[in-house]
Order: C-alpha cells, then sequence, then structure tokens
C-alpha cells in the first residue's frame, strides 16, 4: 500500500518575491503552485493533504481550497522565522504513518510526482535540468543514504528536489532540534535523519523564488505543453516556436476557449479575405494554422484541458479549412471541368483527420501511438496549410487543388493500409 | 466471491438433429453453440470449465478448445442413455464447491449469463420469448424454491432455463439415484433436490433440438445483432428489415470482412453507373446503403465484432458517398457558379460523421448514448442516402446538392451545439 497522505510546507509570505504572500498560491502559467501540486499528488494516490501556513494567510488558503474543491488540514506556524525545519515539525500530530512531505514552493512537471512517490526517503535528481544548480542544495550520498546536504557542498552527488517520503521517525529529530535551537532548515534535519534517497531523474521540477524564476517556469511549463504525437514536421519546425512564444504572453491572460474561438475566427476571416486579396489570405490562412496550437498549449500548460475543447477545437478546424479552400476555389474562376478535383482536395482534407480520428475512437488509442510511421507521412493539416500559402503566394492555385486531391487520399489509403497491417499483425 | 468453475452438459449425440454430432459443436449463425456459451461464461467470471462428453467425439471437442483457446476439462460419459441426470454426477469428481451447470445445447444471449451467474440454485424465466412453451420445461414453484419440474405441469409458475448454479451438496441425490435406477434426468434430480430459484427474465435463451429451431435460433441472433445505437429512422423502417433477411441467409457462409468489401464494391458501382444510368444509379446506391447493415450484423450475430472492421467500414462509406455524389454532380453538368454547393454538400456528408466520431474519441463514449436526442435529428447516413435516391429518380438533382449542403451543415451545428450543452451542463 502506497502513502495517502501529504505534508505541504506553505508558511513562508514570498518576500524574494516582493511581499505578494504566499508563493504556493502564486499563479505560474494560469495556475497556482498549490493547485499543481495537490492536483499531482491527488493523480498519483493521496488522500490526505496537510498545509502548513503562515496564520496571516489562512483565509486565503481556505479561499483556494474551497474554489478548487481541494480538502486540506490547515496547520498555522506562527514562526515561519523559525525555518522550514519547524514547519515539519508542527505538522507531527497531523500525520501518522508514512508520508509525502512536499515544499510548497516547487512545481512538479508530468511524471515526477508518479515516480517520486513510490520512493523512501528524499527524492533526488542527479541531472536537474530546470533548476540553477548554483542556486540549488546539492546531497552527497554514500550506500545509498544522505550523509551531507546542503548549498555548499562541492560537486554534489545528486540534488535535492523538495519532495520526501518519510515516516513519523523524522519527527524524533525535528524534536531534538526545536529544543536545541531558534531556528533550522530541512537540510538540518535531512543531515542528521539521513534517510535513503530515490532517485527521479529526466522529469522537470524546479523552485520558484524570484519574479524571474516565475517568467521562466512560465515559458518552462508552455514549452512542455506541446502535444506529443501528430504533429507535423511543419509544426514542429516553424508553427511551435510560434505559438509557444503566443502562448506565454497569453496563457496568464486568455482562457483555452477564448484562444479557441479567436483563431476560428482569424480562419473565417482568411476565408473572407480570399474574397478582396488570395495573398493576404493565404497568409493569414498560414497564421490561423499557428494560432490553432495555442489553445492546446495554454490549455496543457494551466492543466486545463478537455475532451470538449479538443473536439470542437477539431471540427471547428474542419470548417476553416473548408471556408478557406472553397472560397479560394470560388475566386479562382476554374472551369467547371475541374471543380470535382476541388472538391476532392475539399473532401481529402477532412478525410485524413477523419480516418485517424475514427482510429481512436475504434481503439481508443491515439493512432500516432499505434503506428508511429504515420508519423513521417507527409499530408497533416500544418503541412498543407504552408503549403497552400506557398503555392497561392506563387501562383500555383490549381497545382494546389491537384496535389491536395492527391496527397490526401493517398495519406488516407495509407493510413487504413498501416492501420490494418498494425491491428493484424 | 462469485461461482468459478462451470459444468456443461454435452453428451448427447445430436440424434433429432439427424445425427451430426454432439449439438454442442453445431454452428448457429457462424459460431458453435459450445464457442457462444463458453464465451459468455468466460466473460461473466468462469475461469474453470468442466464439459461431459461422449467418449466417441472426444476429438472433436479437443479440436474445438483448442482451435480456440479454451481450457476444459473433458469427462466421458458412456453411457449417454443414462440421462442428463447421471451426465452431471459423473461431473462430481471434478468439483469443489458452487459451480455453474449449463445444457450444452442452448443458446445464451447477451445479458443472460451474466444475470444468471449471480443467482442461486435454478434459473428460471416466468415469460420466455423464445422458446415454445409446450415443449419447454416447466416449474411450480413455492417459498422461493422449486416444487415440481416437468414438461407435463399445467399452467407452470416459469419455465427451466438450462442453466443452474448448485453446490456438491447435489451429488448426495444424484448418487442415490444413479444408485436405484439405470436412467434419470435432470429434472428428476431437481425434483428431489428442490433448489431455490433465480428469475431471468426479458433475456434470449432457446434450446436447439431439431433443424428448424437452429434456423429459428440463426434469424433470432441475426435480429438480435442490430446496433442499439446511431440507426436512423429509415434505417429502422426499411434497411434493417431488409438486411437482417440477408445477413440470416450469409451469416453462416460469409465473413463480415468479405460483406465490408462487396458492400463497398457495390458502392463503388453505383457511383460509376452515375456515368451510364444515373436512376439506376440512385437505386444501387441504396440497395448499397442497405447493404451497409450486413457487415455488423453477421459480426455481432457470429461474435466477430472488432474495430478494426468497424474502423474500415466507416472510412469506406465516406468514400461512397464521395464517389456517388462526385460522379452525380459530374454528369449534372452544373454552371461553375453551383460548384461550391456541390463541394458544401460533399462535404457536410463527412463532417456529420466526423462530429459524431471525433467525439467518440475525446470521450471515449457513443455520442448517441450522450446525447440521445441527436438520434431524432435527420441528416444520418440512412436518411440522406434514402433522401438521395429519392430525388434523384424524380429529376430534382440540383435541390438534392442544395437539401444536402444545408441539411448537414446544420446537424453539424446542432451536434456541436447540443454536445458542448451536454458537457457542460
Amino acid at each position: 500500500m502506497g502513502t495517502k497522505t501529504a505534508v505541504i510546507l506553505a508558511a513562508g509570505q514570498g518576500r524574494r518575491m516582493g511581499g505578494v504572500g504566499p508563493k504556493a498560491l502564486l499563479r505560474v502559467a494560469g495556475r497556482e503552485i498549490l493547485y499543481r501540486t495537490l492536483s499531482s499528488l491527488r493523480d498519483a494516490g493521496i488522500e490526505k493533504f496537510v498545509l502548513v501556513v503562515h496564520p496571516q494567510y489562512i483565509p486565503e488558503f481556505r479561499g483556494f481550497l474551497e474554489n478548487h474543491g481541494f480538502h486540506a488540514r490547515l496547520i498555522p506556524n506562527p514562526a515561519p522565522e523559525r525555518g522550514n525545519g519547524y514547519s515539519l515539525h508542527l505538522a507531527r500530530e497531523a500525520v501518522r504513518g508514512p508520508f509525502v512531505l512536499v515544499m510548497g514552493d516547487h512545481i512538479y512537471g508530468d511524471g515526477f510526482v508518479e515516480e517520486a512517490v513510490r520512493g523512501r526517503g528524499l527524492v533526488v535528481d542527479p541531472a536537474p535540468r530546470y533548476v540553477d544548480r548554483a542556486e540549488a542544495t546539492g546531497v552527497r550520498i554514500e550506500g545509498g543514504r544522505v550523509i551531507a546536504i546542503g548549498k555548499d557542498i562541492p560537486n554534489p552527488d545528486a540534488y535535492d528536489t523538495g519532495f520526501f517520503v518519510l515516516d513519523p521517525t523524522i519527527f524524533a529529530v525535528t524534536a531534538a532540534l526545536a529544543q536545541t535551537k531558534t531556528s533550522f532548515e530541512l537540510s538540518e534535519v535531512m543531515a542528521q535523519a539521513k534517510p535513503p534517497v530515490h532517485t527521479v531523474s529526466g522529469k522537470l521540477w524546479m523552485d520558484v523564488d524570484t519574479p524571474a524564476d516565475l517568467k521562466r517556469a512560465r515559458a518552462i511549463l508552455v514549452s512542455h505543453a506541446i502535444k506529443g504525437t501528430g504533429d507535423g514536421i511543419i509544426s514542429r519546425l516553424i508553427n511551435r516556436r510560434v505559438s509557444t512564444r503566443i502562448s506565454r504572453l497569453l496563457v496568464d491572460r486568455v482562457t483555452p476557449w477564448q484562444a479557441t474561438w479567436a483563431t476560428f475566427g482569424v480562419g473565417l476571416l482568411s476565408a473572407g479575405l480570399n474574397l478582396l486579396n488570395p495573398a493576404a489570405a493565404a497568409v493569414l490562412y498560414q497564421v490561423s494554422s499557428v494560432l490553432d496550437g495555442v489553445d492546446g498549449e495554454i490549455a496543457r500548460a494551466s492543466m486545463r484541458t478537455s475532451p470538449l475543447g479538443a473536439w470542437v477545437d477539431s471540427v471547428l478546424d474542419r470548417y476553416v479549412d473548408l471556408g478557406y479552400l472553397l472560397s479560394l476555389a470560388a475566386v479562382a474562376r476554374f472551369p467547371t471541368s475541374f471543380w470535382p478535383v476541388v472538391a476532392l482536395g475539399l473532401l481529402g482534407s477532412v478525410l485524413v483527420s477523419y480516418s485517424t480520428e475514427r482510429f481512436r475512437g475504434a481503439f481508443g488509442e491515439d493512432m500516432y501511438r499505434a503506428v508511429p510511421l504515420l508519423r513521417f507521412l507527409p499530408g497533416k493539416r500544418d503541412e498543407r496549410i504552408l503549403l497552400t500559402m506557398v503555392l497561392v503566394l506563387l501562383g500555383f492555385v490549381q497545382e494546389l487543388f491537384w496535389v491536395l486531391a492527391v496527397l490526401t487520399h493517398l495519406r488516407v489509403f495509407l493510413t487504413l493500409f498501416l492501420g490494418c497491417r498494425r491491428k493484424t499483425a
């Protein structure tokens, strides 16, 4: 049976942040640090939460918990100047059995908490990617245990992630320290307790001390919010580089739904603009393709993804493509004999999405995960739209529809072929 | 903890069927009766199977079990003429603790076994819908127990379904009967044991004694194989009535995949036929719409459904629609100005499917189940195709594309609207 209780230390007043109150309640990329920690812990099976907080901020914490439907016991620490070791000591009455201990000002990304709760002792990272090692707390390890810990350890074996899995014997150490010292930090507790270490590596974790950290954290969370699968080459090389910058600017100001509808608006605008200026419309169509990444990035970075958002966004994308290509064909004054090619190109664009989405409906599995080879086939939306812009700007409108008509249906055929091969193998 | 063992009595030689061997191995609607029973029992949590069989047919049973990856202990009954009560008696060494007892020549439909295994004693049905009551075994019940059982009970309280949940005390009864009688049936065992009864009503169950029973069973299984959700009104009123008749003829001869590809071929043929005779093509298009039900019916009736089949079938349907409507528009010699309407109609047909299927991909849930109101909106494929045939035969081809262009996109809009309302409510 896993650990079911977590103690979160959040008694600081955020002085280095400019006195904005507890850092745990700061929003980073649209969500409070505490929201991120509590959600991840809950997903990892933690059921009982204990928060050590400054008495002055109890109303803020209560309001936060209520708003988000979390339940937690609040333990006031009237003397935060006595150090976070003392904060831990105050939690002793609220826990029995093994418990998780987490710093309230640390951000943990996807997968970190899940791995960390399985360990015992101090969770360390030998090669942290997102923290300044000069600022971080180093750990010297021998025989799988902490033998020294602190900011001034030369060439440490690993770094303290601010995440622990402890048991109540730790309170014997804190009790002794609390009697002899006015102030003591967790690192002193650990230096005495010499707990085992548990390594979690390659996952996002960072602490937030200064406004600069906050900005960096936001950028990192947004760039981690790029969907893993299904991105075409254009998306990876061009669109995401721009869209993540936009998402960084907007993630604290705009909801995913607002981004979805704004992107849809830009797409429809590009369709309408075909009637006035096809070249400008083509550029705007590509802009809408870039913007199309923003809603998902904001949603993932701010932990607000919803199947409803993904569904609506997908259907709206189909209508943007339909609107743009149809108005492009309408102003191109093609002969009647060419319209079947236009229709094939239009339908192919939808059928590429239909065939992969219907696969997910049938198997409950992402098609690009099931058939990784598909990722390398050209014809995804980001690629089609860039190609569209380029060919329109070069004046090859008729050629564009030929290419779409052939490319998309070829892709659907290969999708069927590879899907069948994968699922009957 | 539920019952984990099942004893299946299959020692008969199928004399009334014309000496075709054990009835349990007869194929009904593409699957052996025993396959259906073992699958349903396995789905209901049964892990251990004991089959009482005629020694002559042990190789056939072994071959069957191996082919389908079932494991079962075979117990030979060298004297099947001693009655099925004696067959049960022979199973006594192979069971300990409570066990399920099932007749090898009974067919149980969706949900029956799941409900039946939860009971204790004799599973009875007060109002059997699929058996001839004059031929069935009646049960007289008092105080929740069997007090009399047999084919000659006047106005019985319920009927014996051939399904029992027993415990080893029953073998005291069979042992006594085996010593005193040369032959005895299960009904005699039950008349003495007076087990409790457990009622399962409204579900399909039937026994197969004669070739006529076999044919009836096939028809019933096919008509039960109509998908519950997503059928439009045309499908329910017209298409299914024809397609189930075709499925009945084909279910023992044709695989679902063969039906899928044949239907696709007919659809493409209707597209090609537009170039020669649009009226005949329209009729053939409707024929393909009727045939489109057959693969699924065969697959469900023969327990061969596969997500792969459903996926490929859906994508092929889109291509049939694309092919038919595009060739219809091509031969109609519309002016260029009308082609955007054609394109809208074509795309709308795909987007109706896209929006509902993408919903399933997002939520892992059938859209028609989540938003039952959608079932009553017109615009599903069966309805579109019948409407297409009628309008083409009446000469309203241009009007057809107008109707499709408006109807389909309106339906998509309502799909989005109702989906959002459902999921944010």
